[in-house]
This record gives C-alpha cells, sequence and structure tokens, in this order.
C-alpha cells in the first residue's frame, strides 16, 4: 500500500494542483512556466542539497532535501509519471538487495 | 508502515552497506571516499535528471531520477539522515495538504 | 587583441578539433556524443567547482574552474557561439563599471 | 597584456565591488552572505547554462554563460584567486595546444 507513503499523499496533492490556478497555487504556478522551469528548480535544489551536505548542516541537508523531492514529483508529474515508476526501476535492477553491490562495477 | 515502502528497504540495504567492503560494495565505495564525493554525485545526478527532463525522455528520467533517489539516500544515510527526516519536513510545512499552496508565495 | 587571450587560443584549438577523430581528440570525442553530453559536462564540473569552493580547496578551485571553463568553451563552440559572444554580452549590460551595481537590484 | 581583455577589467571591477556596500553592490552583496552562496549561484547559472544549451536557445545560451562566467569570477576573486590562476592551470595541461587530444584518453 505505497499510497500510505507520505510522498504517495504529497504526490496526489501536486498532481491535483498542476492543472490549478497558477495566482493561488505553486504547483500550478511552476507548472504554467513549463517543463524547463521545473527541471531548473530540481537542479538548483540539488546544489543547495549538495552545499548543505558538505557544510554539514544537517538541518539543511533535510530541508534542501525535502526541496529537492518536492520538485522531482512535480517534475514526474509534469511528465506524467511517479514515484512508483521510479521504484519500480530501482527494484528491476536486479532486486533491492543487488543494488548496492552491483553498482560496485566500475562505471 | 512506511517500512514496506521499496525506498525504505532500498535505504537499509544502504544503511548495511555503508561500513562494508569497498571493493564488493558501491555503497562502501562511495562512503569510503567521503561526504564530497557522494555528494557530488547527487549533483552529478540532478544534472542528467534535468537534461532528461527538458529533452522530453520519459525513460532516461526514471533511470536518471532512480540514480538520484538512490544517492541522495546513500548521502542522507551518510549524515545520519534518514528519509522519515525528510518525510517529517516535508510533513512539518503546515500539512501534506498546503504544502503545493503555501509555496505559491512569492519566495 | 583578444586573440592573444590563452582563452581565445584554446577556443581556436577546441574549434579545430570540433570535427575531428574522436578516436584521437577529447573534444571531437564530446562533440560526436551530442550537445546534452556537452552541456552534462558543464554541469559536472560546475558541481565540482561549488564543491571545492566550499571545501575551501583553493587548488581544486582553480582546477575545477579550468575544466568548467574548457567545457563550456566546448559548448559554446558546438553551438556555433564564441567567447566573444559572451564578452559582448557582459559588456552590453550597460558597461563594464556597472554591471556590479546595477546587478544589485534585487532579481 | 591580458588586461587588455574585457573579462580581466570585469574580474578588476568585481575585486574593487567585493569590499563594498551591499546596499548598492551586487558583488558586495553576494560577498557578505558569504562563499557558500557565490558557490551556489554558480551551480544554479550553470543549471540555466545547461538547460538553454538543451533547449538550442542560443541567445540564452549566450546570457547564462555569462551569469555563469560572472559568478564564477567573484567565487574566485572571495577565494583571492583570479582569471590568470585557471589561464595558467589550462596552460600547464602540457601546453595549449595538447589540452584537447590529452584529454582524449579515458577519464
Amino acid at each position: 500500500m505505497a499510497d500510505t507513503d507520505p510522498l504517495d499523499q504529497l504526490q496526489a496533492v501536486i498532481r491535483t494542483r498542476l492543472g490549478g490556478d497558477p495566482a493561488t497555487s505553486y504547483v500550478a504556478k511552476l507548472h504554467s512556466r513549463g517543463r524547463a522551469k521545473i527541471a531548473q528548480k530540481v537542479g538548483e535544489e540539488a546544489v543547495e542539497t549538495v552545499i548543505a551536505a558538505i557544510a554539514d548542516d544537517r538541518e539543511g541537508l533535510v530541508s534542501e532535501s525535502a526541496d529537492l523531492l518536492f520538485h522531482l514529483l512535480v517534475l514526474l508529474a509534469d511528465a506524467g509519471l511517479s514515484l512508483d515508476d521510479v521504484r519500480a526501476e530501482l527494484h528491476r535492477r536486479e532486486g533491492l538487495s543487488g543494488i548496492a553491490e552491483k553498482a560496485a562495477r566500475p562505471r
């Protein structure tokens, strides 16, 4: 029941807002500005996540990770994709328990 | 029961591998190279996610989002944080249903 | 005589290599992989520049800035643009001496 | 006479402004917010440069490249470094004409 995950609940909210009024919804505003603008936000929040991590700012790392995840969910929704698609991809990589070892091969 | 979420299962695997053998575990290898290197991977995967999104490469967007999430989980684990910390932060922002609207304010 | 600037000399070399043999030229190899791959490298080198700067790694900052500038020149060349186009844009922003102050306005 | 390069002129202006009044100078404002904030701007402008390049937005690519270079110069100046340090590093990589080929080796 992945839908009990707060991330999926958030995703459901985001989907509802995508086509909303840009004047009252941040998600609708992002959507109205186009895919590139949403992607730009993902990139920017990743930069802030990187900076918080390097500065060993734990509170900042949690806050920026939340911003990053939020905008990633908006980006996926804008493309008609969902967090479950990402979960399936992670799972597909030969089973969850295999991921962390398989990836140890040179890349 | 967030722990049934594949993301949490993946997180549990990552935590186990963090202190493992860098020769056989990608997560352990990343951990041994230090926080900055893990953060760098998060930044790089975000760039790839951005590019896939703009190119409207749906398959690539799912794949790069998976890479991004995976490395974000490693970064959080390396800092002693968890996805639940991020979920709590998203929740704290005045309730899940409020996030998408509250954020509409100029920032 | 901007052409005496090592950056312009480097740019001239890059232009020559763009259409070269991917087997022997890194620039030609990048070019053969397409615009998105070159842009990806610019994004990645920027992430490394950010990390070196935050870590106060002066040697690393110079090295990563060199990588960033190098790949930016390749990206501009791939798009048929030049460093002089960027210089002109910087100049256009109401005179060099005005840039740093004008930009102080909220953005 | 690298100082005739508009980039060096811009760099000289930036250095003068670094210690200026944050209320009237954007450079001074950035400086007052600290190294991490300047680095963040470099990362953000790189993301925008990547997006403009992928979207084949030539005008945007020139504009974002100018923003990226401007903030990179501020970052270098903030660290007591200069564009000449970067030029020297590019030169050091076994001669300008060698760069583009040497780098063709796997990395």
